[in-house]
This record gives C-alpha cells, structure tokens and sequence, in this order.
C-alpha cells in the first residue's frame, strides 16, 4: 500500500505544505524517520526531530511554528495525535483480524459466547462465563466461572478475571477463608492489559464499567467498582470495596486504600496513595498520602532544604538565647 | 435452598430480632439488598445502609446500637464478620469443588500428586514437584522442577512458584548468571493469589510457612522466609534472603530491603518500605523508609506547612538580626 | 559427584586452610550448614555463622580476619561470591538442560525458532516471531505477532512480551483504541524473570538491549528502550517512550515517568519515582521525585523532627515577639 501526502491529508483533513505527491508506505517514529515512512509531531519535547527526520511526510499540529526549514513534506492538522490515531486505525482495520475460538483454549461447555469473538489459545473460560460479542480473549488469560464479560472488551496475555478476593478472618490456629462466592463483570468496550488481576466479589459483583482502560500488572481487589472510562496506568493496586468515578485518570504504581469513594474525573498522580474519599468531583490528587498537586510539589522543593531549616532552627534558638541575657 | 432467619440463627449462635419466619435463600452485600437475601453489618462505614437495605435478614453485631427502626430482621451475633464468614463457609461446602487432574494441565511423570488435588488446564508441574493433599493448583500455574507443595494449599491462576533467582554477578563484558539449584517449599494450608511470583533459592530453599496468606501480583524473592499465618496484601516486593515471622501483617504495595529480619506480629501499612531489622515484636511501621505510624501521621500532617515553615524561618531570621543591629 | 577441597580450590584458583581432603558433595548456605556441603561467606553480616556452621567447606574472601577458630575447612579466594557463581556453573552446566520445542507449546508456522532453542509446555509463541539459539521460554510466556527474541534469551514463565502498548484518544464517548502496529526487539543474553510485561511499540520497536536483566513482574511500556547491561529489580514500571542507559541499576518497585532520558550506569534506589532526565552518567537517585541520596537520607532523618520544627518555630515566633514588646 502506499499513499501521496496529498491522499493522507484529505483522509484526515488535513493541508499539506511541500510536496503534495511524496509518497509513503509505512510509520516510524519522528527520531527514526526515513524515506517512504509518514511520522509525527505531537509532544513539544520531539520538536528538534522535525528538522532531521528522513521521513517523507510528517503530521504536525497548525499552530506549531517552526524557526527553520524542514526536508520533509509536512501535513498540518488541527490535533497531530488524533490524526495519526485515525491513520492508524485505517491501516489496522486492513489487516487481517483473528477470530473464532482457537482450537487449544479452554472453553468450559456451559460458557456463552458472542458472536465474532477470539479466544486464543491457552485461554482458559469457565463455567457459566458470557462473553459478548466482537470480544478479544488473548493466551493465558483466565476467566473463572461465572464472570461476566461484555461486548468489544479485550484482555490481553496472562490476566487473571474472577480469581478469590483476598478474605480471611482470624482464628486461634490461624486463618478461616471467606469463600468469595460472587463474580466479575467487565462490561461493554473495556481493555484490560497484560498480567492485570480483577478478583470477584465476596458476594454480589466486581465492576468495570464501560470503556474502562486498565494497562498491565493492575490489581482491581474484590467489591471494587471502576466507572466509565477511567484509565489507569500499569502496577495501579485498589484495596477491598472501593468505588472510582468515571473519567478519572490513574497514573502508575498508584494505589487506594480500601472502602473509600473516589469521584468522577478525579487525577491521581502516579506512585501516589490515596487513603480517603475525594471531595468532589474534578480533584487533583498527589503523593502519599495524597494531597494537592501545589501543596505537593512546594512541599517536596522545599523537603531538600529540611537539614538547613533545622540547623538555622538551632541557629535562631541560640541568638533568641544571647538576645534575652543581654538585655 | 432456603432457610428462615430462625434456623440462620441456631447455625451460628444468633439471636433473632424481628420475624424470626422471614425466608433467605441468597447472600447479598448491604448496600445492594434485595428480598430473599441475608447481609451483614461489620464495617461502621456502612451502618447507615441498615435502615434502607431491602435484604429480608441482617447479621449484625449484639452492641451495635440502632437509632432508627429497620424493615429487615436482625441475627444479633458476637462478631457479625466471623458469622457471615461460617456461613459463607457452610454454604461454599455445599457447592461442587473441582478436583482430580485436568488432561489439559501438565503433569510430569515424576512429580507426586497427593489424593483429593484440583489441577487445572493448563497448570504446569514440573519433574519432581510434591503436592500434598487437597490442594488445588488454577489455571496457568507455574510449578517449576523440585518444588514442594504442602497440603491443603491453594495456588490462583497465573503464580509462578520457583523461577531463577535474580542473581548475577558482574563481569568486565556484561553479568554471569549465578545458577539458581535450590528449590521453593509452600507448607501446609497457604493460598496464595494470582500472577504472584515466589522464586526459587539459590542454594537451599524459599520458604513459605504454614497458613500464610499472599494476595495477588506480589515478588518473593530468592532465599526469602515468610513466617506462619503472616497476610500480606497485593503488590508487595520482597528482596533476596529477607526472612519476615510470624502473624505479620503487610499492605499492599509494601517493600523489604533484602537480608533483613522482621519480627513476629510485625504490622507494615501499604506501600511503606522497610529497610532495616525490626526491634522486637509487634512493631507498627510505616512510610518509606519505615517509620513509627505515630511520627509519619504527625510529620505528614507538617509537610503540608512546609513551605510555610521555611517563610517564617526566613522571617524570624529578618527580625532577629533587627533586634541585633537595635540594641 | 563428589570433590575433595584440594579439587575445589584448584577450580577456582584458591588456597585451602585446613584440612584439603574434606569432601563435599553439595551446596548450602552458611546458616543451613551441614557435613558434606560447601557454602560461602561473603555479605559480613552473615560473618558470625561461620564459627558454627556445619558445612564441610567454606569459600571466603582473602581479607577476612577471623578472630576465633573454625571448624570447618576454608578456601581463601579473591571474591568469594564470584567463586561461588562459578562453581554453581559448573554444577549447572553438569545438569541435564531441557531442550527442544514441548508437543504442547504453540508456536506459529510462520515462526523462526534457531537451534538448541528450549520452548516449554504452554508457552505462546506468535505469527512471524523470531527467536534465536540457545533460547529458553518457559511455561504460560506469551510473545505475540513479529516480536524478536535474540540469541541466549531467557524468559520466566508468565512474561509477556508485545502485548499491546497502552494509548488511547480520548473522544466525546469515550476513547479511541490507538492501534499498536510496532513489535518488541530483545537482543542476545537478556534475561527476563516471571510475569513481567514488555508492551510493543506503537510504530517502530520496544529495545530490550543485550545483555539486560529484568526481575519479575516489572512492566515496560511502549516505545522504551533499555541499554546494555541494565539490571532492574522486581515490580519497578517504565512509563512509554522513556530511554534507560546502559549498565544502570535500578531497584525493586521504582518508578520513570514517560519520555525522559536516564544516562549510562545511573543508579536508582528502590520504590524511586524519576521524573526527568537525569544530568549526565553515573548519578544516583532516591526518593519520590528522585533526589541525590546524601540529601534524601539527610532530609528523611530530620523529617521525624518536623513536628518538633513546627512547634520549636512558633515558640520562636512568640519569644522574638516578646523581646521586641520588650525592648
């Protein structure tokens, strides 16, 4: 397959400055580029690249300007990422898809499956799962019985879908196990990453809503509940009963404690430990335990001079001292 | 199968409040209650779900006092957590359990299976790996060669018992692996979550002592000892040769330095990192490095005022060397 | 297999003190000594256990002055723990080393698999991957579509290599699926422990460059690149885009933000988060954000005293208020 610049532009809206008949086969990132490879510039950070780049053609936002001229031909657009996002997504839907249910899964005989869904092999579908339609099952993967899964919804290698939420009550000699006899259900357009964990619940259901976005290694504990669309980045970690809003975002490594309330569009910064309910929706949140991202990153600059603030503390002590027996 | 409140009682102790005919035949938690459905009422944060849920019956402990009526009956108990837990017990117990060897896991000809196992699809049992009986190994269960599983033990999908130790040592052109010919032994009675990762020793063994209860997604590493009945929630890192006692108990996200010592009874809040022997039993740490609860609360709280802080010192400064220059 | 100490020392160019025909036929730590073994002494703090361990034979370090006598016969070399990992290697490379592709692994026809290759039972292997001689993949490793896996490669049970890099367009709905369409290249002699993910790159490659060693469940995102030699500890996570130098050292459960840069043989302390590049080779980093660990360490010590700070300045503020009234 190749394209002209002129071609690519009118796909995505764009305007093409240079040569509107430089031909392209193939992306590479913007740092890679070279000939025959359409890039982009999105991140202001990967400016320099632009007036290096072998790649023929690159996609640029309109309102970037540029202080020198550039060898390739660019295509300006009113958001770079987007654009590449939707070029993107036309080559992949020309690729061939796979489908059906691989030969070496294991799909228990009362488990409900959709139409147009792929269960690789070694995926492993209990009893009584669902799993709707359009839905991608990658190796490894397991789903225990009972779990309810939607429609679009792809997990990737290795998670792990309606394990036992962590419960044990304490005896004399040690441990009684709470059986965890609820399920989890993952609904419609969800994509859960690699090695990510979602335990059932004790008793009625573990939920991720709609569109839900969970990168690898998260671990989403029993009871929780993740509203619509939220995102969270890789190794997050959610105690027992705790509830997230929707459109919130997560950043990595992460974590909440357990049977707390977290309200829509809320930002947690990555590595941060949220310990309590949120306020109100739209909060920021940073650090551990976390707070405002201003208190957080005044606080943290001036944490480098606490040994300085504390010597000049026993400065002051002293000269207050001198100051009261010479009067 | 359906029982009223009355026959619920007698089975755990219980005390009726209510109409001691009202039928269950489900579990439900509080705050989603539904007719026909037992809950229960343990954590203080959900009593005001007491006076809305529609559950026909609600365990709930004897001193818990109610300032409202309630439309369900109550089973007043000593500890309401402890008898949901027995019930849940009573009620698992008669559910069908899974057991024998799957023809899709992978057993190898020397390893010795004990009576009454569950092993999965897609398990691996590598060569002389012993499991005792009644353990139940998920599936995509790692077990690599001469492990030992105690009885009683139950492993969750995608945990990988006895991989290499991370060791090497340096060399001029890169690092020599240091060979890993020790094993990894799981007593009796532990569970252990999913895609948790306990690898093997070196020389000699990992061990994991009797009735120890490890979430999901947590690093074990080589040499490491985790002593009886010690609870350690999702995420948390172990380093090399750390040996953790008795009846501690770790959050989530928490990490040990390696070739440290925690006493028995040890308690670590989440995402703390502790990075020297304990003192004694029964320590209560938390924070990074691993502190006092009492001292990190009170210092947290300061962080906040820091900037503050360092103003007022700047301040207090100006006015001492006034009053200097005055006299 | 059994050796006299005479045989040993002559392996590892040592020098006996004691008895040269003490015979071993095993190794143990030194604190799980027994007749027959030989175990190590290099970690001082396992110093003492060498008056009373009951292993046969001990390796230790020429400098170490003992103050009291032993029981046990010792070799002397120059680095006890680089002798120790020979002779591991030899015992190693004595052992029969599995090899071949299982019946039960799947791998594509359109793979490449090079010679002396070991592919486990259950493992995945994609359309169009590569791997090249002297490999091992292990059980439930997953490495998806057009991935690359060098020469000498090993890789735990569990991992996941080219799963889909984590990027999403956020729209009025919901979110757009940003296609993954780059791979993951691993080169020659890197090692990867259990459960850990390496994403493919979104265009052009995910680098795991030779040599690097990574611990468990460590996550990788898209469009990284590790340098040479790299060694990272368990559950530390890579944000996407960010470039790790060479010979770097990176502890357990730290964290890097997305699209910085980390020169050559930096190290990062364990549960660090970095969040910008860092100034040059050879710097070291703790903390959250990432500091030089002199003032870290210094800052952490006088952080207990915060509240003492707090008090001791309005104390301050109240005396200066009072000599000034006064004056």
């Amino acid at each position: 397959m190749e394209f002209t610049a002129k071609q690519i532009a009118d796909m995505i809206n764009g305007r093409v400055e240079g040569n509107p008949d430089a031909k392209i086969n193939t992306f590479a990132k913007i740092e890679e580029g070279r000939e025959g490879a359409i890039s982009f510039l999105s991140n202001p950070k990967y400016t320099p690249y632009i007036y290096e780049t072998l790649s023929s053609v690159v996609l640029i936002n309109e309102d970037v300007e540029l202080t020198q001229p550039v060898n390739c031909t660019l295509i300006r657009v009113k958001n770079a990422y987007e654009s590449v996002a939707k070029l993107l997504q036309l080559y992949a839907s020309m690729m061939p898809q796979k489908t059906g249910v691989d030969p070496l899964a294991f799909v228990s005989k009362t488990a409900k499956i959709g139409e147009n869904v792929y269960i690789a092999p070694f995926a492993y579908v209990g009893d009584n799962v669902t799993i709707g339609d359009g839905s991608r099952i990658f190796p490894h993967v397991t789903i225990y019985d009972g779990c309810k899964i939607g429609k679009n919804v792809t997990i990737h290698a290795g998670s792990v879908i309606g394990a036992d939420g962590f419960g044990f009550a304490p005896n004399q000699e040690g441990y009684d196990k709470i059986p965890q006899i609820g399920i989890v259900v993952i609904e419609d357009n969800v994509e859960i990453g690699a090695n990510t964990c979602v335990d059932r619940s004790t008793m009625g259901q573990t939920i991720i809503h709609k569109g839900v976005k969970l990168d690898n290694l998260i671990q989403v504990a029993h009871n929780c509940e993740i509203g619509e669309n939220t995102v969270m980045s890789a190794q997050v970690g959610m105690a027992g009963s705790t509830k997230i809003g929707a459109w919130c975002m997560v950043g990595g490594q992460a974590g909440f404690s357990g049977h707390i309330k977290i309200a829509d569009k809320t930002f947690v910064g990555a590595q941060s430990g949220v310990i309590s309910n949120t306020k109100g929706n739209g909060e920021q949140l940073i650090g551990a335990p976390a707070i405002d991202p201003k208190i957080f990153f005044k606080a943290q600059a001036v944490m480098k001079r606490l040994p300085d603030m504390y010597k000049e503390l026993g400065m002051l002590r002293k000269e207050i001292e001198e100051l009261k027996k010479s009067k």
